[in-house]
């Protein structure tokens, strides 16, 4: 059984961070409270060649905390872990504390 | 909690301008009157590449009060604060006194 | 409240010239009478980027009396004056006596 | 009241010639006799950037005979006349006796 | 009356052949029998630009005896003669014995 | 009447293989038995120019054995004998035994 | 009859790894365990042409392990054997342990 994706071209794969229901004492978050659509990148494919055929490096990387689009990607199930793959156009931004 | 989006590609981070219900003197101002639907620049990506691989950077920077369209933007909560995330090509222009 | 604007890439800032309803001497214009569609340039931007990063700049200038077309255009409210953006390519010429 | 106007871009402005509808000895034609839809060259814009900014001039030119597509054109009049605006690929070619 | 038509940018003029309704010996073909849609070349244009502003030829020349496809072309009525304007992509190919 | 076809830009001319319904030694093959949509190259045009005005030649040659997409093709009679004209990108690969 | 597929363009034959229903052990595995749609690259093209006549080589090679979109791909039988044809810009990644 396969363990590991290397994506190809310009695609992202990326683990999906799930937001505490409850704060580090415990206490419950509102539903409401801002829910960021963000995880984390696990691999990246090698770019997309532009019209001279110079290879485009995709713009973020491994390990990168990334804000997803509400919908798209791609679900992929490597074992029981569960991961989705994203156009490297489609990642809105890398996310900083 | 993520509480800064470095925006990917040619994308902006916008932080909506609420324009004042009242005049500085307290009167307040007709429903109608000239609502711009404007923003602070918060944060601007890389900028995209041309066909050569050449990097075209954004055309506002951080800072510039800019004219938004009346419609889209995608809507970003970084901890308590709402934001909006644009593509370069939207942004009608820079607003100066 | 931002009184100029600055349009981006090729926008086209114009201010439409409203046609006058009667002649010099008074008499009124038949209603069909000549009704051209056009303005004055108030703004321009900087141009696009073509594939090879050179900069087209706008083909119309400040000052400029062109010719609109019957549909499109963003009408922006600047403090009390009306103003309409365009992009370049929809300007269909300048108007000249 | 302008009188003249420079196209922008590759549009073309032509004045369109209407078919006699009778011969030079007066005889009626026939409704269906042969309608060539066309027109005289009036005035040609600089043309388009192609995409190295190379300007590529319009292919046809000033006081051309032109066969014109059966639909499309936007219609402009100028004091009393009455022109049509095309796009330079629209034209479909030059008539010659 | 111009009975000439000089085709712009890539378009060809083309007469078409009206396939005989009875061999030379005056016997009457099938109604069915193989109806190829062609015709003989009887003027090209210059030629498109490509992006780099270089002219492609166009890919028949006049006299050609082309393959014509089922659908399209713009019908033009030259004097009494009748000739159909198709673009090059559009000519499937050149017929020879 | 035309008997040969050159076909124009990246046009592929071939010539429908028809299935084999009996094995050579006669039995009938059931009806659902392998039937590839096949051809052999007939004739091909001198293929397209890309941006820069290069010609890039067909990917198939003269004599190949090719798979067809199961729809598409325009259909061309020369003689008695019937053709399809494909393009290139339709071709979906080149058989060998 | 025809064994062998050698793509055009850039495309990939696959063929499909149907996933075990039983465990190595004869356990019989849950419907919904992770099906990965995956397959073995047996064939691939020569690659695409890009603007400037390069051609760009096909991101996958002959014996690697590839993930599959849910939908497309052109189902080809060879002999007994199925397979199915894929653009390269379709493979999702490579698979590895």
């Amino acid at each position: 059984m396969a363990k590991r994706l290397i994506p190809t071209l310009n695609r992202v794969l990326v683990e999906k961070i799930v937001p505490p229901s409850k704060t580090t004492a415990g206490i419950l978050l509102p539903e409401k409270s801002s829910k960021l659509n963000s995880g984390k990148v696990v691999a990246v494919g090698p770019g997309l060649h532009d019209k001279n055929g110079n290879t485009i490096p995709v713009s973020v990387k491994e390990g990168d905390t990334v804000l997803l689009p509400e919908y798209g990607g791609t679900q992929v199930k490597l074992g029981e872990k569960e991961f989705h793959l994203f156009r490297d156009e489609d990642i809105l931004g890398t996310l900083h504390d």
